[in-house]
């Protein structure tokens, strides 16, 4: 796609973005449907599903070759990234929604032939889209973002996830040691963006590709490398260990990981 | 103090929070001034003692014969819990202060012979003022707050510390696990408006008196729970392992605190 091809959908992609969260807002004030999924600790809504089904009906009648893949199923079986692929989470952060109605957002990312071209993150509470990719740069609603400071593990606060550092998975605690402290906020795309904002120099959690799929987009748009937790490549078609962090800090990561494995 | 007292130095209070929070958002998007107390995790500013001399200075001239203390030290030296009684944090989560200029909180708390009268949490960047006391309830700005409900450990995400999750101190852990998630905000302040509004079913960790002053009174007059982890009360002249969580949720905690001793 060129420039301006990306721009019309880009715009398109904003408007179906403030729909789907005037649809959220109505919904979330009344009762919510809740169910577990996996476990009590793994939920999902009425809301979800309704947000998930709204955005993929725009996107099948939008680009009806296209391969969708959704959190809540109502896309496609992705088996390749091949040709035009949408990545959604209709509602990350669901906990929090249930029990906050706080800190969630709505993601969209389209990757063309694997390559990231636009992603989403809706911080629906702050009414802030984040929103761009590698042709047009990152926005914060109106506002364009600047890169982070490539700032070392030792000069920032460190978003984990609550397994990785009771399991001390791949050295996480000895990682929380080197920086200037852990913040768990709960949400992959709400802990994405205190890493576009600088707010913290990197997160780590075992994610879904629809959970780090908008995020990357961004965040190696802004100069953040996003990987294994290792370094190595991830893979867009199933769970990994993710970090997205400042270059520098992916170079002291990589050392504790490395001595942990 | 009788209520109309009481409603008279409430509105005087939060006209010094206000003036203060005008100085505050002037300093800090000026270079700060960074120093380290006891290490590189336990900073302190120059607008957290500006914050502190203002805040003293007003206390001073408004009730003379008070005892006042201070994070910074521009207060008294405290030995009882005697007579009137003020206990600031001039600036509570400095290091999201300094990292992030997000997540931190204003406190003032005041007792009388040891009985809390009035508490004070300014969640500065979102401009609320979390106020009030036994006597005329507890308002987040103009809005009464009403009592979160009373669920159990099982039913709500928890809010710790890092360190004490990290050393699994008293079980935390387990307590963790018996939740249905852990977040991690960074400022005690923060976290205490978490458990008003039953964003989270409660919150533990290491506290100095002026991190857990002003919180306790607004706690305990919305139905909560402050004590030491182990269901004892609190030593409001030292550090001390607090816990802030709902009836219920309370009772299950002990039992695993019991547990792990």
């Amino acid at each position: 796609m060129d420039e301006q091809a990306i721009i019309r959908v880009d715009q398109t992609v904003r408007k179906w973005l403030h729909a789907d969260y005037d649809l959220m807002q109505k919904m979330m004030h009344k009762d919510l449907e809740v169910s577990e999924k996996t476990g009590p600790r793994d939920l999902v809504t009425n809301v979800d599903k309704a947000s998930e089904r709204f955005l993929i009906e725009k996107i099948r009648t939008f680009d009806p070759d296209a391969k969708i893949l959704g959190e809540e199923g109502f896309g496609d079986c992705l088996t390749s990234m091949d040709g035009n692929v949408w990545i959604v989470d209709p509602l990350d952060g669901t906990m929090n929604f249930v029990k906050q109605r706080d800190h969630f957002a709505i993601m969209i990312a389209l990757y063309q032939d694997g390559k990231g071209v636009l992603g989403y993150i809706f911080d629906v509470m702050n009414d802030v889209l984040y929103a761009g990719g590698p042709a047009v740069g990152v926005y914060a609603n109106d506002e364009r973002l600047t890169a982070p400071n490539n700032i070392p593990l030792s000069e920032g606060l460190f978003g984990a996830s609550g397994p990785l550092v009771i399991g001390n998975i791949s050295g996480m605690q000895e990682i929380i040691r080197h920086s200037r402290g852990m913040r768990i906020y709960g949400s992959a795309g709400i802990e994405f963006i205190h890493a576009f904002l600088g707010k913290t120099v990197g997160y780590s959690s075992f994610l879904k590709p629809w959970d780090f799929a908008a995020g990357r987009i961004l965040a190696e748009t802004l100069g953040l490398v996003v990987t294994k937790i290792d370094g190595s490549p991830l893979d867009m078609l199933s769970s990994n260990l993710v970090l997205v962090t400042t270059g520098k800090a992916q170079q002291d990561i990589r050392t504790i990981v490395n001595e942990n494995v």
